[in-house]
């Protein structure tokens, strides 16, 4: 039995929030938008059709969760959520915070410039105020 | 009580493919990506959150459906889900097959260049092709 492990340029890029029940909770390293991220700790997994369907809805379950507390505390305009896949096989699942006069709008943030990595501190304290969001 | 009605801008970049239970299910008028879009007939939804927890399901659940037999139609080598809303409020969610050859390849498919509408026969084509393999 092979066990999980977090594709390694997935947790390069990010600080890691939380341990939710089916997936890692992480925040992409960059300051220019309130950029989430969740990771089924399921082994071999690249789409979503292709968990259980036991595991489809907790994953639904997470997402809506971490969109509605996401969008509390950011006060956004709009949340993209993608599964996208075409740099990092391993399933994972977008949930960004978009406003109106943030740094790609209204374009996906993916591709857009460059990241802006958080001062340490910054991405501590969002990432306290996240979870005390919950 | 205002019934659903799809959004004029959705409706005027896609042809119709079917009815399914909660979403009305579309094709982009791009003949680059094979990429179909759920609409879930509900008034006023923007983020999928905002849908009620058996609508999360049932939308998760049609998600899986069109993403696996649009993987077994195209022999896709990745599905891209995305549900973005930064140009149309309404909510609906992006299910594109990607090729490592096609036109965007690594890159998401919006933004990318210039859609190449299908020809008539070709859409149709598709949309028989598709709806038979459910």
């Amino acid at each position: 039995m092979v066990d999980f492990a977090l594709d390694p340029r997935l947790a390069g890029d990010t600080f890691s929030v939380a341990k939710l029940s089916l997936s890692r909770l992480l925040l992409m390293n960059d300051a220019r938008f309130p950029w989430l991220i969740l990771v089924p700790q399921r082994v071999g997994i690249r789409e979503f059709h292709e968990l259980t369907p036991l595991d489809q809805t907790m994953l639904t379950f997470e997402i809506a969760t971490v969109s509605e507390n996401l969008k509390a505390l950011t006060g956004c305009h709009k949340l993209n959520v993608a599964a996208l896949g075409n740099q990092v096989a391993q399933l994972h699942v977008h949930v960004i915070a978009r406003q109106t006069d943030d740094a790609a709008w209204p374009n996906p943030v993916w591709g857009s410039g460059n990241a802006e990595p958080y001062l340490p501190d910054a991405a501590a304290d969002f990432i306290a105020a996240f979870n005390d969001s919950f």
